[in-house]
């Protein structure tokens, strides 16, 4: 199923070796950033300075050429003016070096000087196997093996989504809120000026990476819009693509021309291009993250038949209304699963769909309907409202210096709040987690908490994001389960056609 | 200007004091966790407990009845059993008590005996001055005087937006949300059934309220809609008032009447109440606050003209998109602005609206762009993208165990981070705090800063909200600068008409 392309890129995204053509002692050159970045970020391989004039970079013998590394070479990260990157990949092309990463820019974005530079470079590598990612790059990260080759300060997560971004700060900022939002990454791309390797290169690599479980693209134009499509389409029947385009509007085209030089497709064309290869549109950059999340962590629901499990009626219809508007159904309950609703909850439980908790404090009653609701056949769904958190929110409250000042000058007697009370609070959001999981596990169902975060107390909501999927409001939750749906559809179309 | 409904209601709000009947030591209660919140809130004004069966409550002394307290009664807070509510209400209305908030459920959204007790209570005030919140509600907070008489262990930040909700579940909620992103509040109220009090009275009472520069509502369905609208109009040319209308399709309609038993309008209708009243629609639980936190802090724009200030290319383009998708205008600079720019700007810099700073990492280059964009004549707002917590996000970075670890391990020489590094960093944050307001204060233009949320790093970027207003996503930012816009073009129209 591999092309030579994605075996090509093995070495970019897992070398065995890196040299950092341009590396520097100077704080503040890219030559500094990005080996600190490499080195601090915990790289394993093996990696070599090459630098002229220095004797050591970053207490490691410097090379004057990266023909004198006394190794073989996988990756070679270029950080020198653009005039001279072309001798330099002529010099890694004649070592048998495998990939290079031109992080400089100064090239075909800036003017036609520049462009003449790409063409050369081009030349550089013609007749070797060395493939080139750039020029005017942010570089590739690649958890598998703790690789940080980037320009800016971002540690992401290891995790399962891959990520070729049109924008080295939209997508390293992204990983940035996927650190915050405990959303992981297997591999990222900056795809630059796509000299020699395409935005649809990465997508063939990512494709047979058995360290991707989904890809997510952001894509302001295609270079290759005929094989990009053949290659998507291919990919969607085995990993989910979840895509924003930007660049949509007159005014988007207009500062992507400006920006990367890409060709704005027609929104219409594109709309065509989505149902052709079954890639997810994200609408949002937030939805980037929310979607891939999901099926990086959760099974495809079956159906459109949404259960919803709610703490406060409030959020029920907020999330009713959300289900409609995004094309999923708030399924009627059978009269048995209500039957079983009604032997867990108050009798004042008025019977339906949301269930509505009625506010109940003992937790054990939120686990007994989320299992029936889960269970229920007609279900294909979960959207489970408030509980997740609930705990959370108390102990941010309780743990609120305000308060418990209060409470040390024995405001309020007896005391409510001390360490069991906190510990237990703990205890249910963990079993939480296990009760989702778990009923995932055994419906195949996918199950979706909504939980608002609260501050000082988000890392108890992010734990396990690899597991279970949180979000921070009912309307976010089912777009999200929208997007999954949409997916599983493209999926039995495809089997249906065979 | 204000009613006697509006008068009247400031005994609840700001109360000298509170009786709560029902109080009670025993854990768990209503009766205690409502007394126990409002005095661990720091409710300065006085506080007696009622219950015939203790001697004391919370460490003071309990009164039999209310009667029996020797002192004017502001506010009574009723956590009794439901069937006792009208004799207790009895009780309050002959003791002169000016206002209650019936905290109990088990009436008119439970069945036909509970809707009779509804009855039962208007029937105890009648003849009386005493007004009625509730049954059914979770409650009311009211931040100048530091009440918190709430069911839920929720402490809101104080701020100037009031907010009434037709779900204490969902209002309480976006409170506690509220706190994590520095949203504040000066009043809210769970409406509950409406047996006296009305959503429109409330709505009365903030208009004429000094410490509320915002409304907000949460509304399921209209019990005097006619009333309402005619209010609603005349306050929104005082205040903004953002709405989220729940029930908007058949399925959140269904579920709305199931839990506030609110008869939902249809959705044509409602968009034409909009229209009418000049109300801002939030269309997601998250924009409630996106839009509030907005009106309570920046300038309206006085026009749909756009600048767009982007550390990086690709945010500037989503921004493009996203101005466009809201009905703004992403507006061409006039050649002198340009021209300002490029004097500040790197000489490969690429011309235009986004003005993309080509990843300058010197901070002063942000700034003077974002002062020469803001003072632009044919600029109304400014959207300023990736300076606002770029350090925050370095710092987070910094800060992060593991990257300390490998800096203590010294891994990297020479080192890079260190705490006059940190500080610097800090710096920077609270640098663009001050420049965003004071640009703000000089041009009267709204700024909308963007900067991602970042683990470890929200305390800073949340700083001040009150005076600058940070958006996670580009996106959001502009939905919310369309929101300020509409507003303004009513009050406009409303300036024309008269």
């Amino acid at each position: 199923m591999s092309t030579e392309t994605s075996e090509q890129l093995k070495y970019m995204f897992e070398p065995r070796s890196v040299a950092v053509i341009g590396a520097s002692n100077t704080m503040g050159k890219w030559g500094y950033i990005v080996p600190a970045n490499i080195i601090a970020g915990g790289y394993t391989g093996k990696f070599y300075p090459v630098n002229p004039k220095a004797n050591d970079v970053f207490e490691r013998p410097a090379f004057k050429s990266v023909k004198d590394i006394p190794d073989e070479v996988d990756l070679a990260i270029i950080c020198i003016p653009a005039a001279a990157a072309p001798a330099a990949l002529g010099e890694c092309a004649e070592k048998g070096v495998k990939t290079a990463i031109v992080i400089s820019g100064g090239f075909g974005e800036v003017d036609a000087k520049g462009a003449q530079l790409e063409k050369d470079m081009l030349d550089a590598i013609k007749g070797s196997h060395l493939r080139l990612c750039g020029p005017n790059t942010m570089g590739i990260y690649s958890g598998p093996i703790s690789l940080h080759a980037l320009m800016p300060p971002v540690r992401p997560i290891q995790g399962k989504i891959a990520f070729a971004a049109q924008s080295g700060n939209l997508g390293t900022q992204l990983m940035s809120l996927g650190r915050a939002l405990g959303v992981g990454f297997s591999r990222f791309v900056c795809i630059g000026n796509e000299t020699d390797l395409k935005a649809v290169d990465y997508i063939e690599y990512f494709a047979d990476d058995p360290a991707t479980d989904v890809i997510l693209l952001y894509i302001e134009g295609l270079k290759d819009a005929r094989r990009f499509i053949e290659v998507a389409g291919r990919t969607s029947s085995r990993k989910p693509i979840v895509v924003l385009k930007a660049g949509k509007t007159e005014a988007g085209a207009k500062a992507a021309a400006s920006h990367s030089a890409a060709l704005a497709a027609d929104q219409t064309i594109f709309k065509g291009v989505l149902k052709q290869t079954g890639m997810i549109e994200a609408d949002t950059t937030e939805e980037m993250l929310d979607i891939t999340k999901a099926f990086a962590a959760v099974p495809l629901p079956k159906g459109r038949r949404v259960g919803v499990v709610t703490w406060g009626g409030g959020w029920g219809v907020v999330t009713a209304d959300a289900l409609a508007r995004y094309g999923l159904e708030l399924v009627e309950l059978p009269q048995g699963t209500l039957d079983e609703l009604a032997r867990v909850l108050p009798e004042y439980w008025s019977p339906g769909n949301p269930v509505d908790l009625v506010a109940a404090l003992d937790m054990s009653i939120h686990f007994k309907c989320l299992e029936i609701v889960a269970r229920c056949p007609v279900v294909d769904s979960v959207i489970s409202l408030g509980t997740m958190g609930a705990t959370s929110s108390f102990q941010a409250f309780a743990l609120d210096r305000q308060v418990m000042d209060d409470v040390m000058r024995e405001h309020i007697k007896p005391k409510v709040i001390n360490s069991d009370f906190l510990k237990q609070l703990q205890r249910t959001d963990e079993a939480y987690r296990d009760e989702v999981f778990d009923l995932m596990q055994e419906t195949q169902k996918p199950i979706m908490a909504v939980s608002l975060p609260t501050a000082g107390a988000t890392s108890p909501m992010l734990a396990r994001q690899h597991e279970v999927v949180i979000y921070p409001s009912p309307e976010r939750g089912a777009k999200t389960l929208a997007a999954l749906y949409e997916y599983r559809e493209f999926l039995e179309q495809k089997v249906s056609l065979v």
